[in-house]
């Protein structure tokens, strides 16, 4: 057995693609990673801004901002599984987008989408590990190890999941499985005791820990207009909970027929998943009063880390829960893993993006989205050296342009489908879910431009115009060579044949060999040096001899001159010269090449042969063509 | 003009060559830079191993150190004369020892000075900067920067002195003509003051400057064996003065006619000066009572320093003094530029090394054994983060055996030529260099072993294990390749052709209209995948029907089946069965292939072609011919 067959998994054959297909209980932890694990951090997301307005301003505020990403997350919901419905051969944003807003739409939410899958990925992969830094930061063992290497355990778990997705859909399902029940189950069981405590305490349960208690001197009165702002920041940061929404819609074709059944199956265990723990998270923390702390206090703790601790004590099973948390947000990344190839090989398709991405690899995966993928990801860690807390503004907006596209899409689908039954509902539907993800695109938009999202505005347009060249440049390369005319058989003429030598030998015997074979004209060129004379004799006593006593046509020795000892543009000079003197003539320049046993001998052998290829090719033109003639030791 | 001219001068004719052949005035920079830089730490460093024993001790004991030294180098350089009369075509250790004690003792010679020249480079360079770095330690405003930029500060002196190198021998002379006759002159102006101090006083100068006082609290009495060690190891720190010795006989090559004539006065020139310099110094420190101070103390100064201020105060002429001095050790590593690529050239004309060696670049230079020297200081450079000191135990035992195996060949040389005049006084001088060298050779592997010469009793014989390989593999391609045979014109016959189609498009009816040109047996190889059938009617439609309407021989469309989407593969199992089903017949495998007008359009194009190229190169063999077939858009 190969290693490559232990770490990847044996070639898969195409006919097997069957038994690749996925059902529910693996499109949870492929395509809801990402979703759900934004539970763990969401709420605090918002709630942190709220900190100033002390405990009660907490409290008060938070319910309706709660209710709005509720409210979206609904809408979401509903008009995700139409467009699951309607395009069961995968329903991504940049598809959507450009069947029915056009190319440049498409153009659009693919960048934003693009965007938005690197950042996740490397944005989940630095959240657990920081988390797991922080954890362990009161360990004086291991929390200054832990803590210089960093970058290295982020890049640990990114090999980790890239070679896990590149064993395949349903492998990586089953591996991220246990992770995912665990994470679920653990807060499920926090949120089901806490309300049993809330419950049988009439409301007033008692914390088994210590909480942290809330900012001494709340600002108690704001002027209406900076209130507002505030409570759109806070929005803003709570809607990083909705990001993993469009990770279903866009990966169908992965799952089980029927497909869009399937799929849809999954995105309502994923939501109403995430409902109940963003829901029953919340309200939680609240009957136990439990506010954000300010991230830059010394003792600072998650809103999670505090709530399981206040309903279970600080015991086994809060670490067992916390560690379940960290393993998860660890590898939220799959969710990119499972859609960013999709997409690319979407693009790809239309020739906006490289055709490597097209090819699917030994496991029937488009690999090269996944070594893409892992790339940028790989170089976004180390550029921010494994804390990428900052780029969290960023891959919000990717994700709601993305949204809103989607939905005006589907807008425009049904307006389109004039036959399809209550097409003015679910018009309505999706309508309602462009409006909400495009005003929440703007919120997001204006109330973190500053902190970052002027990168996005900025890399967004940089993408679309590579995507453009990319397609301009396979547009013409079709143009010019597709061809619909039959094979011409007129003007077949055999080509000047052109052999560069440096001495007589077995290499150049073979050589001429050969292209005295393909035309009568053979030109063996010689380049000036000290022991051309004796080449001389020997080119007629070896050469011309035999030729002549065959009554063959004669080849011809051509001597060129070199004033500055080298050997290679004299040589194209001449191929140059020769093809500009025989106009519509081919010319063939045999090159004798010495193949070696080992990689160490090729640096002994000057590499003229390869720069005389290269130069060849691209000074050449169409009728000079290039023969390897190969000698092997 | 192109930058390449500005940076490294226009590129020179081979009949250009002996313009740029060089005089003494040139020569003095070129190859004595690295002896006349010795005196400036040569006798310190023999100076500081006596401290221990006090003033009067290093006082008492130095004298007959010295006395060594300077007879040694009487001695080499009477011997390196007769070299260099004897070998007007460079007399290199390695020409001297192969061609008189056999090609054994010529690759001990050839490793040893290898790795002499690429210390002397390395060494050289870092002590220039090292002591830059530390007269600027007390500014307080430049010393931090300089302090911390060591390695950089290394590699720029290095690229310049490449670069330098590479404008040609004479300009290089040219360059560091000033540099060198700053440092001789202001040397030679110390002493002469100090001297006319000393003989005006009486013997008893005052200095100008602080004389720091010796050692507190001597060792006044050492057993004996002890202090014979003590002296040994003096003397083997001393005799770092006299590694840059043989650098002329090696470049003879470079000189004006008459060649020997002008590298013996450059010699007499080079040897002369630096025994005015070792002798006068060591003579004006000892009158003023200088001696060495501990290099770690923390107001640590070089016993040149102390010299320079004691004659002249701290004055203008001791910053021009120590200046010069820094720049002449910074550029001392020239000498080895100038003697490492002649040596590489003599080696691989041997065979012994990569034959790229012999090439002469545009300014007629062996420029690769230039890129070699910069590549490899750079790298013992950067390894050891700009700081060298640790090496200079390890270069003079590389001189020492160079020097004696080139003495000994001389011995031998001479007992060969019978009918030379006064042969016996050559071989009785070349015999005395030998002894000595030999004998200071033992001395110095024996003091210094331990401190790391342990490292090139390793290195020197896994050099010549390398160039023995190197020999090995051109013998073998030699002999597989030489061919005294006239060309054989019998069994002749045109290959078969095969050409991967992966669609009918104008790319494939080029390399179809070539390949039927080349022979009658054309096979078209598609590999399996849905549009199968499809082709199946083009090329009925677009090929047969035109070829049988031209009563042509029939192409043939072979479909290869893929059962692991793999392209590569089936067509190379496809070639090698061809190949294996037809013995004695060449296989022709024609690959057409896109040439785009910018670099990064080929990341558009999959790159199967450049690894079927490749696949074909390696997996192939003898009768296994490949055709490039461009396609330029």
């Amino acid at each position: 057995m190969k290693v490559s067959d232990i770490v990847l998994g044996r070639p898969l054959a195409t006919h097997e693609e069957h038994a690749e297909h996925i059902g529910v209980a693996a499109g949870v932890p492929i395509f809801g990673l990402d979703g759900l694990t934004s539970a763990a951090y969401g709420p605090e997301a918002a709630m942190a801004l709220l900190i100033p307005l002390g405990l009660f301003g907490v409290m008060h505020y938070l319910l309706p901002i709660f209710a709005c990403i509720l409210t979206l997350l609904v809408i979401l919901y509903f008009s995700y599984r139409q467009t699951i419905t309607a395009y069961p051969n995968g329903g991504g944003s940049y598809t959507v987008a450009s069947e029915n807003l056009g190319s440049g739409a498409g153009l659009l939410a693919a960048a934003a989408l693009m965007i938005d899958y690197i950042l996740t990925a490397a944005v989940g992969i630095s959240a657990g590990v920081t988390a797991l830094v922080s954890a362990s930061s009161e360990s004086p063992k291991w929390g200054p190890i832990l803590h210089s290497h960093q970058l290295l355990f982020c890049l640990i778990i990114l090999v980790v999941i890239a070679i896990v997705n590149m064993r395949g859909v349903k492998e990586s399902g089953f591996v991220f499985m246990l992770p995912t029940f665990l994470f679920v189950g653990t807060l499920l069981l926090t949120i089901g005791l806490g309300i049993y405590h809330i419950v049988v305490t009439g409301g007033h349960p008692t914390a088994l820990a210590n909480i942290p208690p809330p900012i001494a001197d709340p600002i108690t009165s704001l002027k209406p207009m900076l209130l507002l702002w505030l409570l759109m920041k806070a929005f803003s940061n709570g809607c990083a909970a909705m990001t993993g929404v469009e990770a279903v819609s866009n990966g169908t074709t992965a799952f089980k027929e029927p497909r869009s059944k399937n799929a849809n199956r999954t995105l309502t265990v994923i939501i109403g998943i995430l409902i109940i723990l963003l829901a029953g998270l919340s309200y939680v923390a609240r009957a136990y009063s439990i506010t954000a702390m300010d991230p830059d206090a010394t003792n600072y703790q998650s809103v999670l880390s505090i709530t399981v601790a206040a309903v279970f004590g600080r015991g086994g099973f809060y670490f067992l829960t916390m560690g379940s948390v960290l393993a998860a947000l660890s590898f939220s990344a799959n969710t990119a893993f499972a859609d960013f190839p999709r997409m690319a090989r979407a693009i790809a398709a239309k020739d906006y993006f490289p055709h490597v991405f097209l090819v699917r690899g030994r496991r029937l995966l488009f690999s090269h989205g996944i070594y893409a993928l892992t790339g940028f990801t790989a170089l976004i860690l180390i550029l921010f050296n494994g804390v990428t807390d900052r780029l969290i503004p960023l891959y919000a907006i990717g994700a709601f342009l993305a949204f809103t596209l989607s939905q005006a899409g589907m807008v425009k689908h049904w307006m389109k489908e004039k036959q399809e039954k209550g097409r003015h509902l679910k018009m309505f539907l999706n309508g309602l879910g462009a409006v909400a993800t495009g005003a929440t695109l703007v919120v997001v938009l204006v109330t973190k431009f500053m902190s970052g999202a002027w990168v996005t505005a900025i890399l967004v347009p940089f993408i679309i115009g590579i995507m453009m060249m990319i397609k301009r440049h396979y547009t013409r390369v079709n143009l010019e060579t597709v061809d619909p005319a039959p094979l011409r058989l007129s003007g077949l003429e055999q080509p000047i044949v052109v052999i560069p030598m440096a001495r007589w030998d077995k290499i150049t015997e073979k050589a001429m060999r050969f292209g005295m074979l393909m035309s009568p004209i053979v030109k063996v060129v010689h380049v000036d040096s000290e022991d051309t004379d004796a080449l001389g004799a020997v080119w007629n006593d070896m050469v011309l001899g035999p030729v002549r006593a065959a009554n063959m046509p004669e080849p011809e020795l051509i001597t060129v001159k070199s004033s500055y000892r080298t050997i290679l543009s004299p040589l194209m000079d001449y191929v140059l010269k020769l093809e500009d003197d025989n106009p519509g003539r081919k010319i063939a320049v045999l090159l004798p090449e010495l193949v070696v046993r080992r990689w160490w001998e090729n640096l002994l052998h000057n590499q003229r042969v390869q720069i005389l290829k290269l130069m060849l090719l691209l000074k050449g033109n169409q009728r000079i063509v290039v023969v390897n003639i190969p000698w092997y030791l």
